[in-house]
């Protein structure tokens, strides 16, 4: 099994987090913040660079601090810093023995940003939009009471620095796209008509593994007669059917960075209707990607596919919205939606995600993932066949 | 590659779910709560048996109101809808279309809290220890003040209900054991000195799910000589050297609920202080395993644990515990510590997980999984053996 070619080294150099956190500077004084206080993985790793999978464990909260004035500092369990000071540039690292119930890093964390150098008075958590504090609500308060500082909603800022990529950001993005597309290509020599789709979902996500993804977080598998109802869950024990359609949506790391795709598999013969629906899906894809240039909206981009869809009979869909952004998270903002204020800028990283309902239930799902670039967008996947690829052929 | 032998279904019988429910009514009237709402993976499948790895996306917030009187209600986004109705007992959904940025959920959650039977107007959420809300802080706080209740700290009645195991759930948990005693078997041929930590840790996770694991959300690696500095992170691409000692801890799981332990690989010879720092760690695992019986405090198992471990000079660890429950998640409460006031009650399932730092940065973990029981407890992982096993050995 070929694994994806010369990847990139993990980790990044300590130069383009330093420039995270100068960006991160003057965004701050522009929302007018004293600090940026990020509790979640993804965000915690965007400023330190600090992995781990201990996330699974909600025993102990974990503070990084991003001061507008002065370095990072960790407000950091003490089984954790050995690990980020061997790993990251952070060299603030203030500790405490945790689990402490009665007092789990609350006073260190209110004396701490009483420390910090005050302009506003104000410190932005992750309290908005597609995000959310990974810490006890009740020890946040507690941290706001001891502090008197006031906790405002860093969300924006902190969504504003992360959508638009850097190149070394960009690169691992497409690692996983290609090690993704890679071992969607095997799909069907790779499962056949007897698997299941929990056995047929255990293969794939050992393929991934062996081309070289870091983790497989996500993988969505649905089934159905010609289409499916749904595209979150899966797999399940039923046998496949002849005529079914049987959809993977893939969400693989390397080094942090996601890939979010899907692809489309016939059991043997599938109805007119079907093929007729994927084509237009396809073609829907194709709308999106030549309109996705900077300075276009995402409400625009969106318009551009569902009259594709519509054109093809569409009667909706529950997904939502026909794509988003990508990146340290499986989805990041902005959405391809109606009404969608948001603008594409180069480098930021989207996925192209067209769904159809063909008739009740019966729904089908592209997914691309491109680079917004001055002028055409680079597409990141190996763009999906215009027919779908049948299982065991 | 043999997987476990007649590992139970996936997915619990809806009478197991309807129990937990009637449990939760039970302790919802001790704790004066009028209803809990759940909004993190965990809880939401502990109450709906819902499963999904779409929790990878933070887009959209998704609500489970386990109400004092009357059933189970979500409020869901559109695109879930499908999969809860299709795959749990859960009948009352009330859905919108997700993302809707200006109100993703916020009103329908404050009329559905609002027309919910009322008797103390306090309604329990994840507020509290070892647990966090998985939902915009901001829309949080719009629904206490739309709905005018009070949202007061539901986490000690979760986890209350939760600490104790179900036998259908401990089947889980034995499965997931079992799936990683059988692949740590075979890391010294599995793996080889010229691997570095991270292949070494690939070809573990592989060999994970090809035994039949569904995912592995945790795999901690770490190497040193003679012991390791921390035991969360890692992996990376350093060499292996004669003497050091090569450590793993998985969490892999089976439907949903996680085994937790680790194994420790000498590779070539390893230091005599650093043999007889493992024989410790060792006979403190049996010291903690023999002292783990019903009604004993968490406290004393610690102190069984810690005496093998001072008497043998250990100068401290950074772990700051020695085990923990463990179930739906890595780690659960409550903890093997001084001081802590739990007692231990059977069906509660728990590592056993005593550290000795032996010199500066070098540190031992052992960890076994355990059943707590009328009598002695059920050992459900394969027991480490006594002299560490060598990689290539």
């Amino acid at each position: 099994m070929s694994t994806v070619k010369s990847p990139p080294q993990h980790g990044f150099p300590h130069s383009e987090l330093h420039a995270r956190h100068e960006r991160a500077r003057i965004a701050m004084t522009t929302a007018k913040l004293d600090a940026l206080v990020v509790t979640t993985p993804q965000n915690i790793r965007y400023f330190s660079g600090f992995e781990t999978q201990f996330w699974e464990s909600p025993t102990r909260p974990w503070y990084l601090i991003v001061p507008r004035d002065g370095d990072v500092i960790a407000v950091w369990p003490e089984v954790g810093k050995p690990a980020l000071l061997a790993s990251t540039p952070v060299g603030d690292v203030r500790s405490w023995s945790a689990p402490t119930p009665a007092d789990d890093g609350v006073s260190l964390m209110a004396k701490t940003l009483k420390g910090l150098a005050r302009k506003s008075g104000r410190i932005g958590w992750e309290l908005g939009r597609e995000m959310l504090v990974r810490a006890p609500r009740i020890d946040v308060d507690a941290m706001a009471k001891a502090s008197g500082l006031e906790f405002a909603d860093g969300s924006p800022t902190i969504w504003g620095l992360r959508m638009v990529k850097s190149e070394a950001e960009i690169a691992r993005i497409g690692v996983a796209c290609r090690i993704a597309s890679d071992a969607f290509d095997d799909v069907p020599k790779l499962i056949s008509r007897s698997d299941t789709t929990r056995t047929a979902e255990r293969k794939l996500r050992i393929r991934l593994m062996e081309k070289g993804a870091d983790h497989v977080p996500f993988i969505a598998t649905a089934i159905g007669a010609g289409g499916y109802a749904q595209i979150i869950a899966g797999p399940g024990d039923a046998a496949m059917k002849e005529g079914d359609v049987l959809f993977f949506d893939v969400g693989c790391t390397y080094d942090g960075y996601f890939c979010d795709f899907d692809r489309n598999f016939a059991v043997g013969k599938i109805s007119d209707a079907a093929k007729r629906a994927h084509a237009a899906c396809w073609q829907a894809t194709e709308a999106g990607i030549a309109a996705a240039r900077p300075g276009v909206r995402f409400a625009d981009v969106f318009a551009a596919m569902a009259k594709v869809l519509t054109d093809a009979g569409s009667i909706g869909n529950n997904v939502g919205r026909m794509g988003h952004g990508l990146g340290l998270h499986l989805t990041e903002p902005p959405s391809f939606m109606a009404g969608a204020p948001d603008v594409l800028a180069p480098n930021m990283v989207v996925t192209i995600e067209p769904a159809i309902e063909y008739a009740p239930g019966k729904m089908l799902v592209h997914e691309e993932n491109i680079v917004i670039r001055d002028g055409a967008p680079e597409v990141l996947t190996k763009r999906a066949p215009r027919e779908m690829a049948v299982i065991g052929g």
